[in-house]
């Protein structure tokens, strides 16, 4: 088939933004979730990606889990590579919100330098940047301490560890601020309930 | 609301692959576009990623454009910072086939072997990779020359270039290889087919 005997319009170069939101019947868009170890995060963001695609919306959890292994495998703990970390992250999440996708990045990002770098990015390229401080208190997390971090922190047998031998830098201006004190499902709807306000989701 | 007020049900941990899929009528797989500067390559990915979303199917374009400025703008054309950077465009690709996303990436990619870990991430992740061959003779590359890459590179002034002083090695098993003495239509057509008889689209 030749180009003329087709009824497709192609200019080359990508797809707009508007068209491919309107195909995903939503705005593409980064929700950051930053907080302690043990705040609850990835339980918060997890939560979100099913309600989300239960009701099909486009949403996908970039965690640790997932990016240090694959595209930070190659970074440490130090403190260059910890920036690292969170830019390249943030460039991936920035990737999946042009894609109109919705990024739900859970990392503990304790520095605010980072996360307004992070930001900044998005801002640049006209795209929501959602920051989520999940503020669950250290005395909290230290109490539930699944994987027993915390205990082996105070032990002196991990260095830096945000919150006791490393400062955790709480957002001053979050777009929200959920207490787990609360239920999951209630935290999550109060997200969900701030993306539609903002015209991220419909509902 | 609490939970038990909710008739969901949720599982800790991720939206499975499978309902992720269904909701995006299209398995994820990851497309890699190779070949010699000039090729056509970013012509093909981005008129596939317009005729993908014309039919209602979700895909985006990986390419320098987008990630040389973004994730990958702290490395360099050294033979080390060329091989980061198609890992680290592998690893991002993987993570937008995993979200259920046709990933179309497009980059020289001369060297095999980072072709090769490519795949190899993606297979163990049970993701279809694509590699797809625009195998277009140095000769015609040259005579295109769109950004006078070719004339500088014959002069001396662009160190390591593909195809002129540096190898391109071509795939020996690539899953397509398209020729661009055709129209694009007609390449794009050929890939569309191909998805399509793969069962990654249903066209």
């Amino acid at each position: 088939m030749s180009q003329n005997q087709s009824n497709i319009v192609w200019q080359h170069g990508r797809v707009t933004r508007d068209k491919r939101e309107a195909l995903f019947n939503q705005r593409g868009a980064t929700l950051w979730f930053t907080g302690l170890s043990g705040a609850g995060k990835s339980t918060l963001a997890f939560l979100l990606e099913h309600l989300l695609v239960e009701r099909g919306y486009k949403a996908y959890v970039l965690d640790g889990d997932n990016v240090r292994h694959g595209l930070n495998a190659n970074l440490g703990f130090s403190a260059v590579d910890r920036e690292e970390n969170i830019r390249r992250v943030g460039e991936v999440a920035r990737l999946f919100a042009d894609a109109s996708m919705l990024a739900l990045a859970s990392f503990i990002s304790p520095f605010a330098r980072d996360r307004a770098l992070v930001r900044e990015l998005h801002e640049a390229a006209d795209l929501p940047f959602v920051e989520i401080f999940v503020d669950t208190p250290l005395a909290v997390c230290e109490e539930r301490d699944p994987k027993q971090l915390y205990a082996r922190a105070r032990r002196g047998e991990i260095a830096d560890f945000t919150g006791i031998s490393s400062p955790y830098e709480a957002p001053e201006k979050p777009e929200l601020t959920v207490t787990t004190d609360r239920e999951p499902l209630a935290c999550a709807e109060q997200v969900l309930d701030y993306l539609h306000r903002r015209g991220i989701i419909r509902l």
